[in-house]
């Protein structure tokens, strides 16, 4: 059986380590080989394509980024699930396993359950965002990143007497706000989930500053205000209602700075957070998804995908993990409350 | 009502955490004062403790080590528990936090069980074979350290044409090697729940080498190769027959070489382990921990511990945790196999 | 005697280090005592001091930011050197060592040089801009912050196929950006002591591209490209010349993505570059500037620093170490030509 | 022109960098062409060579480790330079860059001076105990790690009130021990060049005990204490009266304890420190001196090296930096004296 494997979506830390985990697993194991997708459905869409042996997956488990490369190319684009079938009669492609976010698996669960290809999947979200899983790798890489860069900037504010307002990844949830702000201390945590007022984030600055301490804020980029409207006079924001004015972390800088009177600078993460060699947790994990997707192909469980539930690896319906977004629930951010302030 | 938090058995990163999450929990949330137990049980026999304030945990969830300081001291010696109900009286304790490992919380559990006193308990391993809990904090900064170190000696291993073996944590399970090797994509993983045979060893160190690898093996330090008394002439085992060497990694590391012809160090991970700065992720479960003892306190639930279970904070009675080590289960054992070699 | 010390201007990594360098030696080998005032010259002129002691700098080698705190208060406000002689008096103080940057050193020189006040200083520059000076603490780590996000951008940058401009500090020298550029590897180093055209950035971009890389661009924040004034239409810049349409990062990247066809990205790496623990290579040499420090007090050295020439401490007087900025010389500008593109 | 490029002795952060910088410099400054020798003097002696093009060393300047390989095979054995020279005129090696520490250098001096061969060299000392240099790559990564490796080790021995004896490299010099030693703030810093006695080492550790503090001894691998024969039975030293019973740190742990009743730890840190990716500071210095080594050899300066003398890139006769040891001189001694006990 020779399986095509591919990444495609955003760049995440342990790509590399779930395209190493298939290939030794299918080759060692169940005696597959492999094909390598370059860029996601771009290259099944344009037969880029190639032999993946083992030796082209060594010293991986540790390399941040994909050597197989990725793209946003949508499945439905360029002739869609009929090109891809042509392309893979071509090469000799029995299976797809899929790596990617909430897009790329919508995509492969539709080939799947629709088109009745043999697509498999694996779950990839920096936010942490994707439901059907407890985790998946990518996330710890990046609450580790956003908390190192608190420890770094707390040193900073606390010597200038400072607020920081750290504006990390999280467009719809808020989990590396919520699990880098209590790791490193933070005194306000925002996040889309559960807005507050601009009340509440000065109350919990001042309240910080009142103590000695330098105010920290750590805010996801999708966190909206209550009350923006009346902050934002001239309608910049998205369709969503989304604070657009250079990101919501400049957008707060001066706001606390005014309504406080504290020196207040804002720092964006960024691109940081998706780069670079993965954690340990994360490379484990990764590795672990790896080798369980070939396991599904060898099921022939076509539609489903790895998935981490406690300590085990499981298998859950691609379509049923992307019918959600896996919020921060109400229990979490109760329990964060007596950290903030 | 006031609590006395203590800290007890081996150092792990975390602990901090835990005392700054239970004291805000506390005082914020239920309006608790807090007594700091200074070294364990010791502190609470001898009466070295000392109010816990606000203040006194600031920044602390980053911090290495504990400010409480720690002991092994048996809480059955001096004095015992009449001694220990003694010093809570005159300190006005109404309830004890003991954060400590399989030995701390087996006692608590005890103290709670049999002699009716109010203790609750938090998890901590850094071998991660604690019963009762996914995993507790201290493991995830231990397996991220092997993973560096491992990183760091492939390079030498490689440009060198060596087999390094490196010894880690675990006398009775092997989380971290296993982790660790895989992380880090070790070619053998020795753990004390899978023995395997001097020649298995051999083999895949041979088998990395001819595909040419330097050959890289992480060995739990309780591990006991099959037929080692074939090997210790002079018996220099403990009363367990585990191997007692100068350790079971400069025990390997010239058999290997022997057997191989290939040159091979060995490295003690050792201290290096237990010390420093928690990642995120053990910061944020530390500070879960903590706080959902404040809360087993409230409901006046002795005996128990604050546990993981997947992503939620369960509660465990302390005596069914510490009744079974958590061993690594075949099923990992056999995952893991297609990376060995 | 009894030194008062303080930090001042800008923080970094080593204030810290350099506090306990100098508190351990004055105490320790000549048997002086030590006046923390807090915040700069604020703490001067305000009379916000304390006695500083052995116990108040243990564990200070490697903690970033100041225990003193800092502020950009000018010495010549606020009743400037005769309230400092004021309070001098009432608190005993016999002479001042002032940590800080250009402005602060400025200050220092003046009184020691114009008002014969008996003040000695030790250089502080992230940017490394500072002359008489081989290198000052904060600079290695800077440099070694602004490598390690290079390191993490590129790994997303090759995944996406897409250029990344990483601006790094340095407003008016390049230090920062050319050490990082060369130690991350990167196709573009932007200075302002070399500007170079857009025409020359582009080519940069495309050669690298054309290679099959991720194009890299490092560019300090007071880079200037020449010809800017044709593509600043609206003349955002300062009264330098430089542009100032939300950082130069932001301002190329748009320019570079429509010129090369390259989809491209910006991060402004900012205060992360100057918080957090310092170096191994910045603890040693703020610890023996520290130490000197006080050695210049006790030689009576009044307008003096401490400065670093080859691997020996030196001193040279303040007056000359400002006069200049230390740019980046020709022959290192021409040495990296090789590397880039 | 062609040159060969050899790394030889044993491994350091930064020999890939070197590489890198030459090769870079040589095909884009001169149009040199380059063949990459295997594992030092072996490779051409063995005739194990081949061509190394721009895309062979493509992002090398982070990557632990030597693509090339490294041994310890002398140049003088094998056939010695007759062999060479016919490999040379076999594969057109017009000239060779040898990268590598004292040994290294000493044998390519020879080559060069007596044999009239076209060599030059490259510095690489991880214990910086090479003369004609202020430092070379290698040493940078090294004094980090230690000093990472005594920040963990603090905590544990904070928590635990233990004495901990961290061994680092440094067989004739104390370069890494006393420069960690001042960035980690140990107690006690033992180094070869300053022998004391076992009095003064136990005198150290109990005045930071008395103070409140766990003391941290760091030790270089080649410190031999004074009056080492009353305390070693069995003459379990080297022909130099090295100590070598399982190592210095082990040898003193229990001498500690049994002399201060301070419970004491040893941790080696062994291979550690010469793995791994380089620090900013190493990889800037590695790729400067390879490429001034390509302009050494277009100015035929053969038996000469390149070094750094402050912030510049000299050139230095061979012949004469191996003749000295760097050994930590008397001010570097004196100086840190305030900072122990």
């Amino acid at each position: 059986m020779n399986i095509g494997i591919m990444t495609s979506g955003g760049d995440g830390p342990g790509l590399n380590a779930v395209i190493r985990g298939a290939v030794r697993k299918g080759i060692r194991a169940h005696g597959f080989s492999f094909t390598g997708i370059r860029d996601g459905w771009r290259g099944l869409l344009e037969d880029d394509t190639h032999p993946l042996h083992m030796v082209d997956v060594r010293g991986l488990s540790g390399r941040g980024g994909t050597i197989l490369g990725t793209s946003r190319t949508h499945p439905y684009s360029q002739g869609g699930p009929e090109q891809m079938r042509t392309v893979m009669e071509r090469r000799g492609i029995d299976a797809i396993i899929a790596i990617g976010g909430e897009g790329t698996l919508a995509g492969a669960a539709r080939l799947a359950d629709d088109e009745g290809m043999p697509v498999v999947g694996v779950p990839k979200t920096i936010d942490n965002d994707l439901d059907g899983t407890d985790y998946t790798f990518g996330f710890d890489t990046a609450q580790s990143i956003a908390t190192e860069a608190i420890d770094r900037l707390r040193t900073t504010a606390d010597s200038h007497h400072r607020c920081m307002v750290l504006e990390v990844m999280g467009r719809n949830v808020g989990w590396i706000a919520l699990q880098a702000g209590m790791a490193g201390g933070a005194h306000a945590i925002l996040i889309p989930e559960f807005p507050v007022s601009y009340e509440q984030i000065f109350d919990w600055v001042r309240s910080a500053w009142d103590r000695g301490r330098a105010p920290l804020v750590v805010v996801a980029e999708g966190f909206v205000p209550e009350g923006v409207e009346d902050q934002v006079a001239d309608r910049g924001t998205d369709k969503h209602g989304r604070v657009r004015l250079g990101g919501i972390g400049d957008h707060l800088a001066p706001l606390i700075e005014e309504a406080t009177g504290i020196e207040t600078r804002a720092m964006i993460l960024g691109h940081l957070q998706r780069g670079g060699s993965p954690t340990a947790y994360d490379r484990v994990l990764a590795t672990r998804l790896g080798m369980a997707a070939v396991d599904i192909v060898l099921n022939e469980g076509w539609g489903q995908m790895a998935a981490l539930d406690g300590t085990d690896i499981t298998r859950v319906r691609m379509a049923d993990a992307v019918d959600n977004l896996k919020l921060v629930p109400r229990n979490r951010w109760d329990e964060v409350q007596v950290l903030l302030g």
